[in-house]
């Protein structure tokens, strides 16, 4: 486990305490944030990641900084609300959690009448605890019911960082891991260390290492090479997105992993929230790829550019199971009404 | 093509120039090396890498060393020849191409019979004037018997760099793509980035964008998705050495490459000279793989290992062809008589 969670509230419940993703994995620096600004920066800059963490993050940064700035009065608090939650929400504004908090927030007060002493304040506070204590039982669940495919010994390859750092708990494609180890099971991890910004190298590494758990760095370019050697048993990736037919968007690298690991018939697993599976996306051709800034991969020549996805689809027949917080599921996954 | 060789004699033959690819793509520098201390360290140093080069530069060097050491004096020069050879051979004890090129520059010496005068230096210049000529004929040779499958247009995949930058002329697995470029050929090339060391993002994409062709980087764990939305026509590496039965080993990631270009019904073709083939060799299992030092894959948490081989085997069945300075060639490869 963490030394901390890397969100959650401070002992006195009045600020958002993070652990600083930016300083890892060289200094373990905690935070709490209570004003606006530092909250929005703490994002903004990725000092949080991770979806269901900034989710969290932004429902707490939210209640601390109303109660703050409104001193602790329902109706300053109440004037506040929308233009707070609407910065919150710009501060990274592709991220699908963090504007499904902020909604569920922002309706939560609505819920909170008129009327009653503190209900606005006290309404949100507990909606925010409700997002905290639901992202981190979702952790646990996944680690659960993960536990049958990571026995004694067993030998794990992972890719980027779906870990507690990710979240409010123990993660989602490191959650069964953390359960075996829990429950005294011996494991061999191996991190590809995900370039361009060295997700699995900086985080993964870091925070499996720091909860007892032996885990070795791999170039993404040798992931191919361990699989042939016979060293992985299993694979464990998390997901930005799995469409209805099982398609799994997820860390650019993902898929080659998946090529490697069929290639030597290894499973591949995906571990993810069960709001991960989004039934109107048909295919992963449906899911639109972001590309980012060459600056993410460090020098190059002047005047050359780069070819830098975000992310990459994995098909669905390269994918073993689909490990969520309600068990494995199978696709076509359709929408639940 | 290059500004200058990457390795070759100064414009008055009295030392070896070199373009110092420590300081690429930042900066280019040439130096002219004299000193046996230089030019060891130059080697050690990786300012000359690519098997080929340092071979040359070996030769080269030796030449020029001898002939400033020794006042341009045979009998001086004999002197130190035998002490010089080795430290340079030590420079990095595992270049075979560096061994190589010192032993024919030392047998050259003992065919130089005494008594005819400035033979000895004379024949040891010769001698590494044909190193390096053979070197630059057998680029030329590769590049023009892979014109063929470097069609206009034509969108070429690569990794690590087995460029100019390697060799003495217009490089190996790059060779193709510098003559049919000359021939007014248009070509889009991506390089991978090669972690971790980098050599495709600091190198093959300098060389390539420094001679007029258009060549965009991507981080290794984006080749599967670039194959995947049908962005490359052929892919095209260098080896390091070629077993009898036709697997190659190459640097950390190429087999992953390979694996998906297959994937995707893209040809790989691995470009190299005859004599990186090793008949001797029976297969990619018989190839000793080194593995390197954590430190070259940056920063990592305190304790946390790193499994970090330099080179992979990929298997004669996801090679479409084999490109040589003697044309394409078919395993299983047989001793030569």
């Amino acid at each position: 486990m963490l030394p901390i969670p890397a969100v959650g509230w401070s002992p006195d419940q009045r600020a958002l305490r993070i652990l600083d993703q930016r300083l890892l994995p060289g200094a373990e620096v905690v935070r709490d944030l209570v004003t606006l600004d530092e909250i929005v920066e703490a994002i903004r800059s990725l000092a949080v990641r991770g979806a269901p963490a900034i989710g969290v993050a932004a429902a707490i940064g939210l209640v601390v900084a109303l109660e703050a700035d409104g001193d602790g009065q329902d109706a300053r608090a109440g004037a506040l609300l929308g233009g707070y939650a609407r910065r919150l929400q710009h501060a990274r504004p592709t991220a699908v959690n963090l504007a499904w908090a902020i909604d569920r927030m922002v309706r939560a007060a609505h819920r909170a009448g008129p009327g009653e002493a503190g209900s606005l304040l006290q309404t949100l506070r507990t909606e925010a605890e409700s997002i905290r204590a639901e992202d981190v039982a979702m952790c646990e669940a996944i680690g659960e019911h993960g536990l049958p495919i990571v026995p004694d010994g067993a030998r794990v390859l992972t890719h980027c960082n779906a870990g507690a750092l990710a979240t409010a708990g123990i993660g989602t494609a490191l959650a069964p891991l953390y359960t075996a180890h829990a429950r005294g099971r011996t494991l061999t991890v191996y991190a590809d260390e995900t370039r361009p910004l060295r997700q699995g190298a900086r985080l993964t590494a870091w925070e499996l290492a720091r909860a007892g758990i032996s885990v070795s760095v791999l170039p993404d370019g040798a992931a191919a090479s361990l699989l042939a050697q016979g060293l992985v048993d299993l694979v464990i990736v998390g997901a930005d997105r799995i469409a209805a037919n099982g398609d799994v968007a997820n860390k650019i690298g993902t898929y080659g992993v998946a090529l490697a690991a069929a290639a030597h018939g290894v499973p591949l697993y995906v571990a993810a929230p069960r709001s991960t599976i989004d039934p109107h996306t048909a295919t992963g051709a449906d899911i639109v790829i972001e590309y980012r800034d060459a600056e993410e991969l460090g020098e190059l020549p002047v005047g050359v550019p780069a070819w830098n996805p975000a992310f990459d689809v994995t098909p669905r027949a390269l994918v073993r199971g689909y490990l969520t917080d309600r068990g494995f599921l199978e696709p076509p996954f359709l929408p639940l009404h």
